[in-house]
């Protein structure tokens, strides 16, 4: 009999992680961006890879896009060739980071003629998203400073508001808004939208339609992230997950890579909050596969996803409160850490088997010649990055 | 001339920075409390050193009291004795960190006895309001949990909201409830009000006499605190400040010791957005003298905060603004710098003697024997501390 | 048959984990020190104490002793006290921080009659080890200053290499010294010995009887210890570790509660450098049990050590290697994170079994009555704690 | 009369700040990098760019290079074409971060093949030396790796090592091997030279002729930096400074705009330890300007430099030191932080006058024409920037 309990399968049948499109690109660091051959040319190739994924896991059934990277003249077109590939495209994400004119803001910034053009593109983002079916408009704001005194904190966050409200007035009445926030970078002294606090204050003075995400890896250093987690839920305004992990900065590493612990306590937190399978709760992936294989990497990524939720669904919630009711703290924490340490692979192994899966996706990936494939098929062009 | 303006002096004129009572009792670290001679052994002996503090600088007209470590037979009896020294009794800071009982919680404890216990205290810390005449209760918690596991993070900040509630509903028309948070400890996995956003969120739900209490020492490492002031004072919820400074941890150290430029970067944030001798904004001290003598230690400090805010007010706002709205980086960042840069200490001399005090207070007090004078008096009791 | 392999069990039979006396005494933050029923009132009771987690898990055979903390009148008493309790005593920790003298430093101190003092002090300490039998003596130096201009930091650097050479020449032939690093508190501007290149530095320039002890809550964030690991094994100068774990500052919690991967990176490179069950690299803990019980702290805590050592153990080496030099990124990881992910505490139940202890020892403790026998026969006189 | 002595002109006089040719090229962020008008297209630009700093400040005398961005036909031309400008070419950095072959390191990586190209690399870097004149060869590694288990941590450290060695042997008797640390980027999990410690222990290994370069941006957060630059200086391994400033990663903002007390003190221990104008001890800056101008902002760099460098000349040592001795705290920091807060500028505008410069170096630059003249000359062509 699996360790895992019906409820436990049910719920984890459930669970879906988006991919983002940009992650089977290349990227890299400020020093160097290493290509690998295979890599898309284009976001038809893109969702291609990402179908790869979802092909092996049946964790991963959308993409998110990125505008303008992911451009195509019809999105018609390209909804169609993802549903071809057993995909559907979810969140639309907006860039206003890389144009000249951006240099010092966009949404921010102190020429009107510039914020009008950072709203305007994503009033063009929604239409996409009318175009595609997304739900979701994710802002990822990369305004900020460098030096003290460059610019105005205040006036910024006030035309921040108003920008805000213009783009949240074109949302159809199924659409969303969520807003990133991120301690730092590209910006160095300060960012617009660093903390979890101003992504709230800002949302909650848009409306209903307006929520947080929360990036794991886009705070400062010892930061308790479940807490956070904790009470955007308790608060209504957990709207999405961008799931990575960092050891130093925004490192954009593999879900669960660098401390384990941590996101098993996220999802614990996620769970106890109701925000598990919530179709509140987006949750997708926003890594940079800088040195490892891209594909298989994201493959790892959902798979870290699903055995760190299956550990918090482990965790023996009565027991636990009994303790902590208690004022036990070595039986409280005996009973978290005993979920944590439960080798869930197996079990869950098997159970992909009983859907039809193959019990190692990495090895049945590896095994299938994609890899191979694609690498000897996409020659020529231009590999896709984080410029296209 | 002056380089202080007529204006910039006037503000200057207006400043008030509250004195913590504790300051003057004996403080350390775990490892050990070094006493001094001369520390004062009572409430009424803390509130004349203090008093000595603001009879050097005219900066510190108030003190806060500590409750139970200030409790007095008679309030009315304390306030004359301060108000016989030229002060006032100010802001009264709770403390749920010091009994059995508080040892998983307070405000926060799974336990409803204890949470009455510790919901009381702060009815009987309104009661010394009353007779005190304060109008701030200072809330900091110093709840949280250890371990991972430990604690319901959730129903932790449930039972938070509710006892704030109860304490809010005790409020007279003039007081007000300022909920400081704090980074961590004494705990060491999360805390109830761990950063701006919890204390926000909290004193929002409470209404317009809660407000948010910033600790310039309780962040993670590397947060942009000025953007924070910003932030708060543009939503109307910074009720008020404890400076210190800190390299490490919640180091307590002297205001503007560890970082000048920090300092001088929030008082520009708190000119900016109204924050200066507003009433709805209290600056307060709230530092540990470990290795420092005491009232010298505390005159340094309001001097400290009294020579930034000066540099602040010196910045020239046109053509910083002018610099910013042209997108010139280092225009803007010099028209900042340059205020931090001038060195307004001989102008502040200047000022002090004309106002009859002496242009260097650190000296004068030094000169003045009090300190020797206490040494010799207070003999036999015990030495105020934070047990007491 | 056991996941552990023969060669596995043999190494985890070899593994001994010293115990800190203090441990089972009260400690705390700055703002209290919580006391609990039981808590040893003499060194005597400290070690049977010890006794406890060593025979429930014949994993901590010895006990670090603090002086002055653990002044007895006949250290030969004391150990023969400890030999009938199935332990031996260890190393000897050395204390130059409670003294008044020593606020502004001790090895370091301007003043050569306090530096003489206190290395006097250290002195006296090797004659304890004469007496107890001891190898290392543990220097943890708490010297450090808290504002900038207050130490001349070149000039102590100078005197604590002289003092340290005047300690070391008294050590006998088969004695060590081991120099702890520790990167704030309690002074929070400048610590004399704040890294491990520091440390390398001091004890490097003493001699081959002197070591660098690796506390591993003494960092700076995001630091990666396991590196430091290697490169001290490298360089022949690891001598003992302090175990324990921290989320913000030296929080001193239960090794591997804040983050049990870190624990297994450190525990692999250990093994990778060839300091496992290696004589000239001493394994101890060195926490604080503020809020949870304290002789149960120390079983989980050393039964933490054992269970990761066994996945460190369980690492394959040859795929990892093999992963390694074909750059096979995803590969090496999942060869790692394979034996982090294996459950190995069934196997080390069973093996425990085989061994005539109990399959867990933390149950079989809470059974056995002792806590609730030495909260009831422990009335009376003072609770050990930081002090005493 | 001047507040600045005879004495402190006189080393100010023989101050020389190295500019790095590569701060006048193009640089961002892995989000994007921002182009000027005028920036340089190659590095006989670069030089003319560099020599307008030293024009108006007399303090930039030598430029760096960096192999391969600064390959020429002939480095003999190119040196007379600096001189002909009025400065010298100085450092030369080695580049091993940029080719597809060291993906997985250079110095260090697994295949010999590869690390033989690396320490030819190396070789080719001191035969441009030889031609050029310069001293210094700065290796700043780019290696580590992503993920736990990806690299053998101990085998990159032994390799590093035997190639260290093969290019230390090809130095001539004049020449010096400089190795930075850095705490992270571009690699995220470790770094094969994260801290000042291992920097040491590998150029202790080489020879007298290898010294630590200590880069002030490459640290963990909170780390003493002013510490590290006593320690190196009191073991004679202090080879160079590359400066910047930072307020979270490596963010190479203009040196002293994070935190100029920061460089004050880190400045005082220049002092304190002989490292001033000490042949042995170059200073360097390494900056990017992102959004800033790029000939201003190295102008403004010198400047910090300098006017930090006077005010801590200004540190009235002897009242310090008998602050020091008596244990006066409040006293010896208030004889620091008088020096610190003591305004240079108009007495450095004076002196720079009295010496045919112009008062205001940026104000002079600008006025000069130099920045529009570029901007229209330099037409056509790629401008330089981190990959050329």
């Amino acid at each position: 009999m699996s360790i895992l309990s019906p409820d436990t399968l049910a719920e984890l049948e459930k669970q879906s992680i988006e991919l983002p499109s940009w992650a089977f690109g290349n990227s890299g660091t400020r020093f160097k961006v290493f290509g690998t051959p295979g890599t898309p040319r284009d976001p038809y190739e893109k969702i291609a890879d990402a179908a790869q994924v979802n092909a092996y896991t049946a964790l991963a059934p959308s993409v998110a896009l990125h505008i303008p990277w992911d451009l195509v003249d019809s999105f018609d077109d390209l909804r169609k060739h993802a549903e071809d590939h057993g995909v559907t495209l979810g969140t639309v994400n907006s860039n206003t980071f890389q144009d000249d004119d951006y240099k010092f803001g966009a949404l921010t910034h102190e020429d009107p003629a510039i914020r009008r053009k950072a709203i305007d593109h994503h009033l063009a983002c929604i239409d996409v998203m009318d175009a595609t079916g997304s739900r979701d408009l994710k802002i990822w704001l990369a305004e900020g400073s460098n030096y003290p005194g460059q610019a105005d904190l205040r006036g910024r966050q006030d035309r921040l508001q108003e920008s805000l409200e213009k783009i949240y007035a074109r949302l159809g009445d199924d659409q969303r808004l969520v807003l990133e926030y991120k301690f730092f970078e590209p910006a160095f002294y300060h960012t617009d939208v660093p903390d979890w606090g101003t992504s709230y204050a800002q949302v909650s003075a848009l409306g209903d339609k307006a929520m947080v995400c929360l990036d794991t890896g886009h705070h400062a250093p010892g930061t308790n992230i479940e807490f956070i987690v904790m009470q955007l839920l308790r608060l209504g305004k957990l709207g999405s997950f961008d799931f990575n992990s960092r050891f130093y900065a925004d490192d954009d590493l593999i879900v669960g890579a660098a401390d384990p612990f941590q996101l098993f306590r996220i999802l614990f937190e996620v769970i106890r909050g109701g925000g598990l399978n919530n179709p509140d709760v987006a949750f997708m992936l926003d890594q940079c596969h800088n040195v490892e294989d891209k594909i298989p990497g994201q493959i790892r990524s959902v798979l870290n996803v699903q055995e760190m939720t299956a550990r918090a669904l482990l965790v023996d919630r009565d027991a636990l409160t009994a303790a902590q009711k208690s004022g036990d703290v070595l039986a409280a924490n005996a009973v978290f850490m005993d979920a944590f340490y439960t080798d869930v692979r197996p079990a869950l192994a098997q159970w992909r088997e009983s859907r039809g899966l193959a019990a190692d996706p990495m090895a049945a990936y590896a095994a299938s010649g994609y890899q191979q494939r694609i690498a000897e098929e996409r020659v020529g062009g231009v590999q896709a990055g984080w410029g296209a």
